[in-house]
């Protein structure tokens, strides 16, 4: 398996401009494994409690992902439920968050799970993500990190010192702010760089994203879409995208990083565009080729030739 | 002249998380006129009071922009004054407006400028903005329109007679969705396109920007800025840049329309390197140039050939 991913399995509870959700399939490793799936090999480490739906299992070993790792014990389910506002997009309310096996949680890596090449510590306490850095034997090729503002303000110490272990950060916007402290995006992402990281990852939800690799930067907007039914997930696609496509190709050159983003921004785009993860199982490969391509042609503009100016005015 | 202007020229106390000025050179015309003077003659059409400095008026002469129409009479010039978020470039609030001689502004165009042939409508009254629009004889090659939430609000019935007439429409975010009364943006400008312009560039601050250009859309990132000094006239900056590329290339194709929004980000991320107009000033050729440059390294990525595919996971 060449993708181990260590997250949540959940039940979400969603309401969105386009309607809501019960009890959908959700959660961080869920989504990710999902988008990972079209790429590369993936296995999944999670907990789930014995509410937990067989067809649920079902649908990961349909994408091919590697459930070994998936822990079914006594108890519920972890559950989330939140409003995301009409207006904007990326603004939501968490209404209610139910822990359940989710709050004994340890995760614990098979002796073939600690050779993975690339590994995504989905957004979990940074306790347990540095827990699970301790158990892969040798360094990864590619270790990458999600987070979020709970454990920025909650776990700050913790989170530092896992961060500075690893290879690739995913962070939002206000939390790369909240993280440095410091207000500049490009400033805050340098600082993170020099505890550790050499890439960060800024998510802009549908403003694009920055993508900070050593000392090159790229800048990417968001695939313009005519509809969003549910942003739950879109994060977690991307970075199953983006890492499905390194491990895929096997390339780490800043070109290939580039194209990373691009692809996970495009797995983003398809994840919203239902509820739950109905769209990244009904989404086909030229679907997603289509889009990617689409992608080229929506940002693409005329650089100036090496001996070609601005049509300066001319002064007569 | 190839570019006309008609809006504000005006004095400006802002404070920024970089610190203040007080009464320093602003308003729509004069960020777009300095901006837009790079690439092509511009010709103002503007009013201020007999407090207006004599070295003002020299910068924008400096600059080679025709100031016949920039009506001097009694009393003060135009006063706005306004606070940025800390954390939010793109949000401010405006602690006083005292429009002073602008409460009489009645733009009146000069044969000469009645034949100009890119016409830009900046943010104004959208009634002045119509009044402007029946003084032009023919139709200009192309009429270009900003607009605000103030406007949107207070004049809704003028701003949507004024704009059924208009080519290019220049708004923001929130301002398209108000306008459009619809919350998702590609559908908004579509709505308004329905109406008549066959542009609308829609201004995401540092986010970046859309523009629609009948069938085809282009999505850029804004440029990556590791301080920005203060924001005021960005917007205005961008569309000098904009028309001007427009104007001095003569070239309305698709492409162009691409580059002129490209280098209208270039303009504006110059603009806000520091308070007033200072940077526009200082800014070089060769500065401008080598960003347009670095924006094209910074946004692209390897588009996938035509016989080539993403690296789908190969199941064995």
């Amino acid at each position: 398996m060449s993708v181990l991913v260590v997250g949540s399995v959940a039940y979400d509870t969603v309401v969105t401009s386009a309607g809501s959700r019960e009890d959908a399939l959700g959660g961080s490793a869920t989504f990710f494994s999902v988008s990972c799936s079209f790429f590369t090999q993936v296995g999944l480490v999670a907990v789930v409690g014995d509410d937990f739906r067989k067809e649920d299992v079902q649908l990961l070993k349909t994408r091919g992902i590697d459930t070994s790792g998936l822990d079914q014990t006594e108890g519920k389910t972890f559950r989330w439920s939140g409003v995301y506002d009409t207006e904007d997009v990326n603004t939501r309310t968490t209404l209610d968050t139910q822990l359940n096996v989710f709050s004994g949680f340890s995760p614990k890596l098979t002796i073939k799970q600690r050779k993975t090449p690339y590994v995504f510590l989905a957004n979990i306490d940074p306790d347990l993500q540095m827990s699970v850095l301790k158990q892969v034997e040798d360094k990864p090729k590619l270790l990458a990190l999600d987070t979020m503002n709970y454990w920025i303000s909650g776990k700050n110490r913790s989170l530092r010192r896992v961060v500075q272990e690893i290879d690739v950060l995913f962070i939002d916007e206000a939390e790369v702010r909240e993280l440095a402290n410091e207000v500049n995006l490009v400033q805050a992402a340098r600082k993170i760089m020099d505890s550790g990281p050499s890439v960060v990852v800024v998510k802009r939800g549908d403003h694009g994203l920055l993508l900070f690799h050593n000392n090159s930067t790229f800048v990417a907007p968001a695939f313009p879409l005519e509809r969003v039914i549910d942003p739950t997930g879109a994060g977690d696609s991307f970075a199953g995208g983006f890492l499905g496509y390194l491990a895929s190709s096997n390339d780490l050159s800043p070109e290939s990083f580039r194209r990373a983003a691009v692809l996970g921004s495009v797995m983003g785009s398809f994840a919203v565009e239902s509820f739950s993860l109905d769209r990244l199982m009904s989404v086909t490969h030229s679907e997603i080729e289509g889009r990617f391509r689409e992608f080229s042609q929506l940002s693409q503009f005329m650089p100036l030739d090496d001996d070609e100016t601005l049509p300066w005015r001319s002064y007569t």
